[in-house]
């Protein structure tokens, strides 16, 4: 692994380097690349190790979030309330991190960190924000984000999960639907659920610690094509009371929950590209190892180097949109657009290249002991979640025409 | 599930059949049309129903082989020996049927068929042929094929596997290597194994049964990112001995194995194509029952209309090229590259377009139950074997240009 | 150039051939392998020679259907009135003969053949036919095909045109209205004219020597992207005045139309496989005879050999579904979206690979010479023209999904 | 046209702009704003209006160059000698705003700017310098670049061009070779040329004005599929006398040839996209002013919206990429292969998505006057000049892993 010092120095020699071929590390700041290294460090020698098994498993061990927040990784843009306060970029280079080792990892953090912290954080009151998030920055009290319904994927405005006051206690809520592909669900201790009252979209802190027998069940869903390492499940809410206090006071509508998934879309920006990043460096090794014909390496291969020159191109310049999207966000000048373009095309680039750098590993791509395929199969997963990558051409194609398409 | 009759009804109709766009039906005979309906009978009532949970748990059953057996799906372009002696168009159609289920169904029925008693009745004495033919048929004996060696996939002739004679026993060879990503291999009773004796490449038929302790293991392989509901292992030879009556006579060099992998690969380029036709009919399924955005079904969505045609299309345009080289191999008439041509394209392209129906499926797609990621993960590993696509592309350039490419 | 006798010995050989890499030419008769390598001949000896010039210049040389007309080449489907009666199939090869010179050429021939003489053939009356097809036969009477209008291309139901009785004159009509993109229009004798009589849309057969001056103009459009080899123009028509014999008797609305223009829709499917053909050709022929880096000719790279790979693939499997949806069209079974099927794919595959082949050229593709690009330019204009590929993509998808996505 | 104060306000306000969607000129100096709109407002007022006849007639307008001298545009980074002295990133905007007209135009003025004044600053003679620069920086001395021969495109170091010592007169070369594909060769008044010295490449400033009649000639290459506002020539020399204050007095190999077209290439990356900025808004003024099927604007299908999106994304991409290297080119940090990365990258998608768009226009795409199909013809070429893009594959390829694949 490359040390910070090393790191530095790369980034102003004017030699060319494959793992930066952009020299994008000249970019950063001396604490942005101080963290970027102490993620890298940790998710290299603590999670790395874990989750070949892990995924093949389909376990998620949920101490990870324990490490994670005793690194101050969890919430990290989060000013106070025990959380680190860094910039948009450093928690951009955080997820690049996380994913590189594994985008089940990572969604397990970005729901922790950007949807239901930043939500808390953007939209709670100050008693929520003292009541959950040092807790949470910690990784000791443990978030889901509800939103997605069986029927309502692509669409949640229709969603039909409602709150209606409760017909005797004051101040409270009855909440009853289902919500599904929930990551972190069987394991949270608080549960962010979207829900319409009086029709309108809110928001609410579901604490499963008070919620009352049969009203409250969170199953997991297993036997997942992707994302194995991550865990996923369903809400079933049956009438489950939540007092008022647990309710985002002023947020209507889809701008709450969008808004927070914008937050979490930005990273899987970043940490698509660490996932590819990593498929790189492994087709990389392989090729380079591989010896076919008469004793010469993969790597001679002009089909072989066409494909790594793809993939480290497409790394460089998805790396390249996200530092400077992550400098806007610093600044207030990132528009949701933005983040649906960077989300889209990160997402399917480092599909799209994945898939060609695994056919480098001919037959021996389906061992799993390789680790590419287990990055192609997430990958996917990451194309289809936080907005299919259809609905995002299409939120961009309106935003370039003034013209909607959405049948 | 369509009958016989319809299917012949439908035809020589003139209406579009999206199922049969290019009414492929009407160039095949009624026998022909028997057998594809009866094997589509078999494996969608049969084994379709094992397949979830056999992907799942990795577990091949091998009771498939002997029901393909009693239908008389095995070795079943023979002629004699128990066999069907049908031709190859029909057996084509037989591929396709299985592999509309599952890739690895189609995977163990290929090694049994194509490659081993293909062989066998290409190669064998006739008392081979006797011995083994008629067991193999009713799927009562089991066959490997064992070419490929862990560091040479794309390049056999560089085996490292040899046969020596035996120091002592006249007429008896010693196997010493290993085999890798061998089909079948922990399960079956006779093993088709190439090595070199004095230099040049033979095929030997071990035996399970005769092998002495500690000289023939065949370990299977777990943890496959694919074709998991076939069985996959090593064989791992250390001086086994194979008397001469179990070596074919007269084939030497690479001619032999290839002539074997020629078969498979037919076979492999009409079995993608019922993968995707399967690909297509659930990805319709699910845009039509699906549906969002003001109640209109996805299937109304352009971006999804265009996969749908895009798929349809590469899979009819797939199923003509391969009746025709059928036509053309009942004939004499077929030369490898036609095969390579119709391997390569059929497996890219049935591998392309499922993944872009995947994405119709959007988060959904991560759950097993829609079948869909099944297929996508099969496909990718049909592309890598038996020759990975790029292979086949300078198998191509070469025959196109007369001049070879592999480095 | 290969003769007839060397085709057909080729197509019985078991050697690969990579003019006809999957021996197409065994599935057709002795007379379709005859009329093909006559239309070669001609269009190789006497085409070919005239089309650079041609091009440069935006020149056509009327004289072609002249001497299309001489050898049988012109509405050749045709039983009767002069025409040769043959196949579809041998249309089709004859189609794609014309194609591998040029695009604008086969656009001539497609307009004279299936639009106008096909359309009259179809549609007309018996005097119609008399008085036009042995003249059209011959070449000496040149047709166009009036549909397209400048606000209505891909929706031809929305056309402005409109016919009326004449306020005196009994038994005629005038038109009024203006169609653009039509091919052959400034030199077209008779022109088959679309247009809304009493609402319905009704076709019409002006004769430009009997229109009264003022009331017709045909001027050309000039400065072409493509096709240049081809001569396009507007039909302008203000008042002209067409006497009801010169009208369609029986047919009303798209119908009409849209049967002539599935019959050049097929024609072009078969013709830009042609024209792709005649691009492989030369691509391989220039990766041959160049040499770059230590005297190795282009051909020994694979990137090179890939695209020759994909290419020539795509025209066999091109050209394999062309076939059998010629003989389903002889049988009467050949349905509209088959034929969307194949104009789509074929038009969009010929472009791709086209393009791709043309890299092979180099800083030497810009000139003229190497003709690759006037194919690439060519092929683009196929691809938006009788149904530009989106449009088929949703005619495919509506026939697939039985739901319609137009908007 | 948008203002400079347009530009500024819009650079800080938080809506989607889809002329600027990852709101790069935010990250750009008010001084590179200011250069960027000069030239904007010169390419669009003075030499849009003269492209479309330029084009069709293959002529280039040398005024043009007199013009952007005046403006300060030619050899705009170069320090002193009458030059602007202006940064990478204000150069690479002149380079987007010349190429969103015509990519022939920024040919032209890259030849005069990146390659030979580029090259004269870089190893020329303070007496070279001082001749030649000030002249050139206003136009009224023209430059060309010969490097390209016949035989030797992507493979400069196998030239066939040689310079000999005069038999007779002391410090003087005699120079015989040709070379091709030279742009601005037949107006140019001086010429780089790069030849053999006893083996060894060596740079001569070729002066047309005092070469003798006979010893040199440069006739222009007509015909061209693009580029075809800008002039190409060939340049013939036979024994042309160069005396020896007009050689690079330090510079040896292909170090000093392929430093030059680094800063070229540089220019391209940026040029292109702007390229492709203009398609994308003929794109959309066409999809949104086009209307078809009951009314719709083409903007509302889905299928041109994801044109559009996929368009715009790679062109923000594109040109945040550019601006990173750019940043690092005045630091110093550029490495050739970046170089590689960014001209490779921008040319294939400028490439790519330009003919994506051009499927908006639908059979109006073959008209000239939309201006697409011009745009598509010129990208094509820049994809292969100055490094093919398979070539550019290689380099990169050999980068990122050691190993050279060049045959």
């Amino acid at each position: 692994m490359r040390t910070a010092a090393t790191i530095v120095r790369k980034a102003h020699s004017t030699t060319f380097d494959w793992q930066d071929p952009l020299r994008l590390t000249s970019a950063l700041t001396d604490e942005e690349i101080a963290i970027s290294n102490m993620a890298r460090e940790y998710c290299q020698e603590r999670i790395l190790p874990r989750v070949l098994q892990a995924y093949r498993d389909e376990y998620y061990d949920r101490d990870i979030l324990i490490e994670m927040g005793e690194l101050g990784l969890l919430g990290a843009t989060i000013n106070g309330h025990g959380c680190a306060g860094v910039g948009n970029v450093a928690a951009g280079l955080i997820s690049r991190e996380v994913e590189r080792v594994d985008s089940g990892y990572r969604s397990g953090m970005s729901v922790q960190s950007s949807l239901v912290m930043g939500g808390i954080d953007e939209f709670g009151t100050q008693e929520q924000k003292e009541r959950f998030l040092p807790g949470m920055a910690k990784g000791k009290i443990l978030g889901a984000f509800g939103l997605t319904e069986p029927n309502h994927g692509s669409d949640p405005g229709s969603m039909e999960t409602v709150a209606r006051p409760h017909p005797t206690k004051k101040g409270v809520c009855l909440l009853s639907g289902s919500k599904t592909w929930i990551t972190n669900s069987p394991i949270a201790d608080v549960l962010m659920v979207w829900a319409k009252l009086e029709g309108r979209i809110r928001g609410f802190l579901v604490e499963r610690a008070t919620a009352a027998p049969g009203t409250l069940s969170t199953p997991a869903i297993k036997d997942k094509n992707g994302l194995r390492a991550s865990i996923t499940g369903m809400i079933m809410l049956d009438g489950v009371e939540v007092p008022e206090e647990n309710m985002f006071p002023d947020i209507e509508g889809l701008r709450g929950p969008f808004s927070c998934l914008n937050n979490a879309r930005y990273g899987i920006a970043w940490g698509t590209m660490g996932a590819l990043e990593d498929c790189i460096a492994r087709a990389r090794t392989y090729a380079l190892e591989r010896r076919q014909f008469k004793g010469n390496p993969l790597a001679k291969y002009q089909l072989v180097q066409k494909k790594l020159a793809d993939a480290t191109t497409d790394a460089a310049f998805g790396l390249a949109a996200c530092l400077h999207v992550g400098r806007l966000k610093d600044k207030g000048l990132c528009t949701p657009e933005m983040i649906s373009m960077i989300k889209r095309q990160n997402c399917d680039r480092a599909l799209v290249n994945a898939r060609n750098l695994q056919e480098i590993f001919g037959g021996n791509a389906v061992s799993d002991e390789y680790g590419i395929g287990r990055h192609v199969a997430n990958l996917f997963v990451t194309q289809t979640y936080e907005g299919q990558s259809d609905i995002h051409s299409l939120i961009l194609g309106r935003a370039i025409t003034g013209v909607q398409a959405f049948c």
